[in-house]
């Protein structure tokens, strides 16, 4: 029997993924204004969200200054669950440092990984206990179409990453990131996959509808991101009440459990 | 003509990716030796190197204190051609934003980018003029076997991903990340492509020799990058003449310009 601390997160994955320039008011366009920003949503979203996801490279960009902030909105998020969307792989002794720097230091419960190194890239993050690892399948970008797509023998390359990810031993739960925008595969991989853990990315801005991918996942383990869907929400004397009824309104839409 | 700050690279590549765990006497086991380690290594080898590459895992493993580090050995490297080795990749505006970090706040002058996500996931590297972005092709570890190698039609993807990222438009030079561990794999890559920058890893350490190396690559624009095998000869006072002495050996065999 997994503890509950290793059971996938499911329901809605609340993005901590701010972009200054794209905040109300007195959140905009600055780094000060992100912390108060992810306050503010996550606040909003507590009682209902799965998890919360932050993407690294939001804070990263704003250098040391933007590790200060990213320390303290992981702060903010308390003892909800936290993916590390860091999309990180590297070879083997470097791929434990940043298992080192997510797990540890971070603190988060899971990690995105890419897997174009392969096995040795992947198995750090793997070897952890009550821990989480999304290895990058199908994305919800236009450029999953370059490689993704890719046709391997009779499969596309995506399915080839997570037939083989799937192999590959460790202490971790292993799940995937499987993007939202065409609901047809998504479909056809949860029939393949039943109760493998999904992280899906790309509802709301990306194209990806809310009902639709919900209907298309049906009820394994999927965490359902959403990003600036909620974020644009806040307005602009900082008031998150039209967060709050989005988040109510998403949650009752993708809690399966 | 391009200018010279877009030439790449060519010649010896220091690897600043340093393990405390593998630093001799005084450097040894705390983040707080990487910076004197680095700044030894860097005055060791400035007359002869071509770049040095930072692979930001060793820093950010240790959390805020690790990237007060990254930024200290940026500064210690100072007018020196700086790769950092990031292996990012991410939907666009995040890659957009990795590329604000790398290149603006950190100032790198070149960056690795993984390419499992496709164009749209590297076209914000590849918008900057005067940098380099080394795409990921073929790496120097075991699980390049895994994906990279796969047969995609003809060709194994590695080779996809190559003829496919030169195919896309941007102001910044186009390089591969291309392992050192299979020299004739190196040696049809550039016969493919003679005039394309090469970041090759794993010499030393990961089993690739200098001279057979150098050899297979011949004349074609290339940073050799040695790490571990120039940082494992700092001696345990911390003198550096055996760095100093394996740079110059190191340079003399790969300085084809």
């Amino acid at each position: 029997m997994p503890t509950p601390s290793v059971l996938p997160p499911s329901g809605l994955c609340v993005g901590l993924d701010l972009d200054p320039a794209a905040l109300p008011g007195r959140f905009r366009d600055s780094v000060d204004g992100i912390l108060p920003a992810a306050t503010a949503i996550v606040e909003a979203t507590r009682h209902v969200a799965a998890c919360y996801k932050i993407n690294l490279a939001f804070y990263e960009r704003y250098g040391r200054r933007g590790i200060d902030v990213l320390y303290a909105v992981r702060d903010v998020v308390g003892a909800s669950y936290v993916i590390a969307d860091a999309k990180r792989g590297d070879i083997g002794n470097t791929s434990a440092a940043y298992a080192d720097a997510i797990f540890d230091d971070l603190k988060a419960d899971a990690i995105t990984v890419a897997p174009y190194m392969g096995r040795d890239s992947v198995e750090p993050f793997l070897r952890r206990r009550n821990t989480m690892v999304y290895v990058l399948a199908l994305t919800s970008n236009p450029g999953s179409a370059d490689f993704q797509r890719l046709p391997v023998g009779d499969r596309p390359l995506y399915r080839h990453v997570m037939d083989t990810v799937l192999q590959w031993s460790g202490e971790a739960t292993v799940g995937f990131v499987v993007g939202a925008t065409r609901t047809r595969e998504l479909a056809e991989l949860r029939e393949a996959y039943p109760d493998v853990p999904f992280l899906i990315p790309g509802i709301g801005t990306q194209g990806g509808d809310a009902i639709a991918t919900v209907e298309a996942n049906g009820t394994g383990p999927a965490a359902y991101n959403v990003s600036r869907g909620l974020a644009s929400l806040l307005t602009d004397d900082g008031t998150s009440d039209a967060v709050r009824a989005e988040a109510e309104r998403l949650a009752a839409i993708m809690d399966r459990r």
